[in-house]
């Protein structure tokens, strides 16, 4: 059996990725209930100018055309915004690992309030992470939450 | 000034080229609150086996890196279902326009609630294409709203 621990490190490996590639550092992957990789990405704002992809829905897209998403859990460096969040509700993702809540707050409770099982597992490396990246680059990060 | 119905008729011109394309006939663009078009686009998971890229989030993709989305208005041929009603929250899109929501209704009272400007059109030309195509492709149709 796969750990949540295992899951979020591939998450983290993606967060990782975008940082080396100059893009905000988020990371995301879409895994069966049993621990099977669907599909993972990070945040493309920064490398292709992309605005609509978030670390959760390049996971999203790469894990391609799918028929049911119950089974599947939705693994995070960070707090899913309510874009993420409402991709979550829509196609039924049936588990979220959240890495981090702490540098940012998006639409976790509402999912949990609407049946989806959310874990927080508030890893020190992520929040560290996150946290020297939103100090560092306000107008970026709030560029990709739509801040003011 | 540009009306409701000329901006409407973008996103019915995408739906009409996606239909084309054998798509999924859902089309969407986000414009500035005086008419300049900043994006527009439609249903992309048949034409590229992609899951992320409903209407209004390939609109919102095509728009580029904004600053601001406060003053932009997104005319959708379709209620946005809970993945595109939290692009809306999330990133403060000021106004939607949504041009049939008979067919198929998803976040919109959500919207309306958290102080987006929500406008109904209820065009009977676009109820009767997606009524149609629902008909013809409830499989197609499910799969794009997670449906089971």
């Amino acid at each position: 059996m796969t750990t949540d621990a295992e899951l979020l490190a591939v998450a983290a490996e993606e967060a990782r990725i975008g940082a080396e590639e100059g893009g905000i550092p988020i990371g995301a992957a879409l895994f069966t209930r049993d621990g099977r990789l669907l599909g993972r990405g990070h945040n493309r704002r920064v490398q292709d100018g992309d605005a609509s992809m978030h670390a959760e829905t390049n996971a999203f897209r790469a894990a391609g055309r799918q028929r049911s998403y119950r089974d599947t859990v939705m693994v995070t460096t960070l707090s899913p915004c309510w874009y993420c969040s409402g991709l979550v509700k829509q196609f039924g993702i049936g588990r979220v690992i959240v890495g981090d809540d702490q540098s940012f707050l998006g639409g976790q409770h509402w999912l949990a309030e609407h049946g989806v099982e959310v874990t927080v597992v508030n890893d020190p490396a992520l929040i560290a992470t996150m946290g020297a990246f939103i100090h560092d680059h306000p107008d970026l990060w709030n560029e990709d939450i739509g801040e003011e």
